[in-house]
């Protein structure tokens, strides 16, 4: 619970952090009240007041509408952590306010069902979305509460969390069941280290050991409420929900992803606080599954857009992909807390891939404009012209067009402090190179932090005692070395550090004292990479990285036919200012591209395509691209031996 | 309609046909009379008992049931005409007395709304398959009436085409419409050809013209009715019956596949006939499209399962495809008309291509089997756990799992001597080399074929005088030199040609006496094939063919991993015989494995993958997949360069 900890103060971040706060969270209010000119309402705000008694009206909007609000909310918390801003405030106690008094005397809190009749409350948590609603506004809740130390959300939500612990358990009298959508595993957790309340956490741990157990609970609540089950001709059955079997015995990331995600970091939380190691393993099982079998180099997760869905180990085509935003937003969540349980450079790995990919990718550098979709391979005409691309936009989407991926990045973003380092006992430990200033836990320290990163691989880290300190504290310091880093070096004071990291850190133990300065050299150098050769989307091609960043190939500098192009094994990389952000550096190389020349009066023939044309490369980071327009894109491009190349 | 005239007497086609005759009409009657065990009632003989007010009850079955019994008849007629059973023709007499027996004093024939009630016929030409039953119902007409020298069927589609001639077309009090499931274009022209009464050939024309013009019938006959539109918001719209435009302005072939090739066989049909310009160029270009841009090189058709549908210009994945066995066939029956316009290489290198491809991969070697689905590329794990990869069938279907498929290769097995030849003015052209005799046009003259084809590149032609015949007419023989055959030769009677084809065939023109005989020796080689490279799927990919026939790699043969599997570019191939079929011919070669052995724990490195292992390949038929169980198949091969093979 360490949000205020670390004071971002970067370049690359705050540029996104300011956009959040002055474009995003000020837009998301008037989307919120339906003050948005061309948008269709979204009746959030309006289904508060109706369910607070304040107006008249029908319930409108999704079933989840009300997790929006949360979303606002938990967004606005971190904001104020980082800056004060009274007029937010205002906005955002004005509204409180209206939560607090839609909310039903013995806790219940949910404008659907307030609005439509409390009767039918918990009749279709497998679709209806209470229990997700209930875990974002947790969220909202304790985010609020650190970012401006007012408790009036907090302690709504802690009514919430109370009325659902007494309505579900092993007890009898409650009902056996568990949330269709999940995150309210996570945010228990959360309000248990918030509240110190053990009755969060052995709630959260109930819901997950209670998930898929026979007999299925959404089997027969469906039949008991008649509830139409959509999955029923599917591939997918209750493993849509991660629920065709007890979490434990699942092997195999399945079902919605970003589900699967949510339910995996609650899972883990658990495991790791409760020291419960069945489930611990399970959880290892499953992030192997995931980061080693059904994960893009981007970080993008979810093959299939069919059910926004995991498909099968190895199945990652690049231009039917789903990789919601989400869902990747999801993955920084779960790796975020394997990293608590154990610091291993893998997480972090993972945790930025995703971050630095697939996360931001999915919004337009001004804030304006978002995808749903992360494509690694985008074609504007295949889009248009065939339905099993169409979810692949090939712009991103104006805000109001898209409401479930803007809020979850605003709130990560935000949140952003919380993903750069971790505190373990009597070590602090950095996974992320951020500029800015860390509040530790040792006695009156603070770690400021100066970095190149992400376009740059030296990074200083000063330890700054509090004025007229003189109490010397022995604790570690840990570094992450990426792991795509191929040479580093670290120093103290100017002397080098002879230690070898272990699990992918460095661990720097010293009693440290005022201005001692750590210094980190990180090679950051172009990188080809490959995909396992069980990957058959991925056979012949490689994928361009440099630092955390993964780099791909737009029309806007290539032109056309961009599957035509193909990189010569020997190619050299040059490193050239970009256009688009600030530091951003793009890479230049000379490839080729196989010409169609000659093919227009036969799709087959006998001879090899030969005839290839030299082509000056341009490669941009993955996650700016389409700031300049519809185009084609892709970040697996065909590699030639270098025989062929000189043909 | 020159079905009588070619006799077929060859190893490959006549096993085939045994198998049709003996075993699926036999089945087929007993599904339409529901009698078999285990598969849910067809109905469709029922239906038309029904309608004949022979029995009482409710129309059951698809709304096109009708044609079931159609598509059976026509492949009755076909086997009749080659041998004579005289069981199978008394069952036959029997259906068509009843079929006699339930059309309307009007002529008019569709159980559906003969049993649901007259009034409402006529209203959904869209969606309700009238005309398409109509269709087939014509086609069977003819081809039993040629069968069998029997009329009653032929006199009662003469009376449903009147039927229909004075319901449709331009006049005024007519319906100004077309049909949403094209075939009775051909059907009409096929009836002009056997009757010669042009009022069909016109109505054919009607239908081809009035198609999509604006203001579009069926969006006014959809309000009008309240039919609801499967296809409002999908990217086809009303393309999905090639209904979106006027014909003659439909540049790409778009839509329901095997709906869009049995349009443009009819149009073909009325431009050469009619010699309608503006048509022909319509249907030119259609057909560059499709086979120069959307087609497999296993002559399947339709690369999304979505809608059983085109989708653009060259986007042909192997894994997803939908490659419908009807749209195949009816790539067949197009390209036949094209050859009868315009006698060019290209259309029978097509022809040919479907035929012992695309076509025939459709049923097992015992004919009980059937695939409605033809990928280029299957994985049963796919299959099973990827929703957009269900609809590839991995074991073929029982016949009563698939009603469509099935008949429609039957009818053109039994009717595959259609396809050998084409009489042209003076001169008599052979497209396939198929065992067997023709009687052709010109006095006393029939040919007689011996052929090692497919599988050897040797054909004699001898021509056959009647006995005490002494008229010598002059004639052209015009034979197909294949597009695959690299190195030709001819000789009659033992005499060099050393003219040179033109367009593809080569032309003998002569005083022909009996026992002439035509030596043609075609190069069989075994060729690889590469793919243009604008289609991204297939680059860096070969395909192994010899003769007609593309192979593949099957895991029987070669293991689980195809996709890992690569084939030097220096490795030669071995004939070797087969085991499926009487004279098949497999490929041996020298081939690679990438192995996925090290990547266990990662998914994704910079070293490129290099650890290869040596395998011996086996190719097999392509039309030959999947009669040994279930299991991994794929046409397109990795292709490595020499340098990588000796790394």
């Amino acid at each position: 619970m360490d949000m205020k900890a670390y004071l971002i103060d970067d370049r690359f971040w705050k540029n996104k952090m300011e956009v959040v706060r002055t474009k995003m969270i000020p837009y998301q209010w008037k989307a919120l009240n339906d003050l948005v000119e061309d948008a269709a309402p979204s009746h959030c705000v309006k289904n508060f007041r109706i369910a607070a008694g304040m107006e008249k009206g029908d319930f409108q909007g999704c079933v989840f509408q009300d997790s929006d609000l949360a979303k606002w909310l938990e967004a606005v918390g971190y904001t104020l952590a980082w800056k004060k801003d009274r007029e937010l405030e205002q906005m955002a106690d004005e509204v409180i306010a209206v939560i607090e008094k839609a909310q039903q005397p013995d806790g219940y809190l949910d404008t659907y069902y307030i609005i439509n009749g409390l009767e039918k409350r918990w009749t279709n948590l497998r679709d209806n979305h209470e229990l997700y609603c209930a875990g974002h506004m947790i969220e909202a809740g304790i985010a609020y509460y650190l970012g401006t130390g007012k408790h009036t959300l907090l302690d709504v939500v802690k009514r919430l969390a109370d009325c659902i612990d007494r309505t579900f358990g092993p007890e009898e009298g409650k009902i056996h069941a568990y949330p269709g959508h999940e995150i309210i595993e996570m945010a228990l957790v959360r309000l248990y280290e918030a509240t110190g309340e053990i009755r969060y956490l052995h709630l959260a741990k109930y819901f997950i050991d209670e998930r898929g157990k026979e007999p299925l609970y959404f089997r027969e609540e469906g039949e008991k409420y008649e509830n139409p089950f959509y999955w029923e001709n599917s591939l997918f059955q209750y493993q849509y929900y991660q629920a065709g079997k007890p979490v434990r015995e699942q092997k195999t990331a399945e079902g919605h992803a970003v589900r699967a995600v949510y339910l995996y970091s609650g899972m883990t939380d658990v495991a790791r606080i409760m020291e419960d190691d069945s489930l611990m393993e399970a959880v290892e099982t499953l992030w192997d599954d995931v980061t080693k079998r059904q994960m893009y180099i981007t970080g993008a997760i979810g093959s299939s857009e069919y059910g926004e869905s995991f498909t099968f180990d190895y199945d990652l085509p690049n231009d039917t992909v789903y990789g919601e935003t989400c869902a990747s937003i999801g993955l920084v969540f779960w790796a975020k807390r394997m990293l608590e349980k154990e610091l291993s450079g893998q997480y972090a790995d993972v945790m930025e891939r995703a971050l630095y990919n697939g996360c931001i990718s999915g919004m337009s550098i001004d804030g304006t404009r978002f995808f749903y979709v992360n494509p690694l391979e985008a074609d504007p005409e295949a889009s248009r012209k065939d339905q099993r691309r169409k979810h692949v936009e090939t712009s991103r989407w104006r805000w109001y067009d898209c409401a479930c991926c803007p809020p979850n990045l605003a709130r990560l973003i935000m949140s952003i402090g919380n993903y750069v380092c971790s505190v373990r006992e009597d070590a602090i430990a950095f996974h992320l190179y951020v500029g800015g200033r860390v509040q530790t836990p040792f006695t009156d320290t603070q770690i400021r932090v100066e970095s190149q990163m992400p376009w740059g691989g030296t990074t200083k880290l000063i330890i700054e005692k509090a004025k007229n300190s003189h109490y010397l504290e022995k604790f570690t310091v840990a570094l992450r070395i990426p792991g795509w880093c191929r040479k580093w070096k670290a120093e103290v004071n100017g002397e080098e550090v002879t230690d070898l990291p272990r699990n992918g850190y460095l661990y720097l133990e010293r009693k440290w004292k005022d201005q001692d300065e750590i210094r980190l050299e990180c090679s950051m150098q172009v990188e080809r990479n490959y995909a396992s050769p069980m990957v058959k989307y991925d056979i012949g091609k490689t994928a361009v990285s440099r630092g955390p960043f993964i780099y791909c190939l737009e029309e806007a500098d290539n032109g056309k036919g961009l599957t035509r192009i193909s990189l010569p094994s020997d190619s050299l990389f040059e490193m050239t200012e970009g256009n688009l952000e600030t530091g951003e550096l793009d890479l230049k190389a000379e490839g080729m591209q196989m010409l169609a020349e000659g093919w227009e009066a036969c799709l087959y023939r006998t001879k090899r395509p030969t005839k290839y044309e030299k082509k000056h490369l341009r490669f941009i980071p993955y996650y700016l691209w389409n700031n300049r327009g519809e185009g084609e894109m892709t970040v697996w491009v065909q590699e030639t031996a270098c025989d062929r190349a000189k043909e």
